[in-house]
């Protein structure tokens, strides 16, 4: 195992409150590079919508994953679900790349940071 | 990559409000075993807690991983951070386990779901 995810892997909120949407999913076992390009995009793209204040996510050898983006606000995540280059990515999303996934929005009321460092 | 996680590998969460507990963390390099172990004891021991819903969890190749806890109360929640066999795995979480992590304490207010067999 290598020693660190990059350095931007965990998202530099602010203080609470604020809301998260919690993404889990299974991927199906096809399509592998398209799914990456696709993802790579979105995650670029929600990162530069205002409102958006950062994401986590992982995803284990069997394909299955969680994906957490921060927001503002409730109007924030309605706007990026809305957005027109994202409601196609979610289309690929259920046509081809998921198998299953749950989807839950929820507002952050504390946060705890820990470091070795600190 | 297999086809998929295990079919537990979802939550099967009640209709909200409940709470998500959103634990981002980076592995230190070591004592892969050990952590392991304690990992998997905690997974089964908090699933026993009261007010637990249920889990999720990935960890990529490069040790960065979520784990979202569900509970059915703040309550609950703090029940399960007090418990006196949970106490001791977060110390070793922050000697030995982590190098950073992030804890955010979350109310569910809107769920989805979606599958290709729905």
């Amino acid at each position: 195992m290598p020693k660190a995810a990059p350095p931007d892997a965990f998202a530099n909120t602010p203080e609470p409150p604020y809301y998260a949407v919690i993404f889990t999913s299974q991927r199906r076992d096809a399509d592998e590079d398209f799914y990456h390009e696709i993802a790579a995009k979105m995650a670029e793209l929600a990162l530069k919508q205002p409102g958006c204040l950062g994401a986590e996510s992982a995803r284990d050898a069997n394909g299955f994953g969680l994906t957490v983006s921060y927001f503002s606000s409730l109007e924030a995540i309605k706007l990026w679900r809305d957005h027109a280059e994202h409601q196609p990515a979610q289309n690929l999303g259920r046509e081809t790349f998921y198998r299953h996934y749950e989807l839950r929005i929820a507002r952050v009321e504390r946060a705890y940071s820990w470091s070795e460092l600190d």
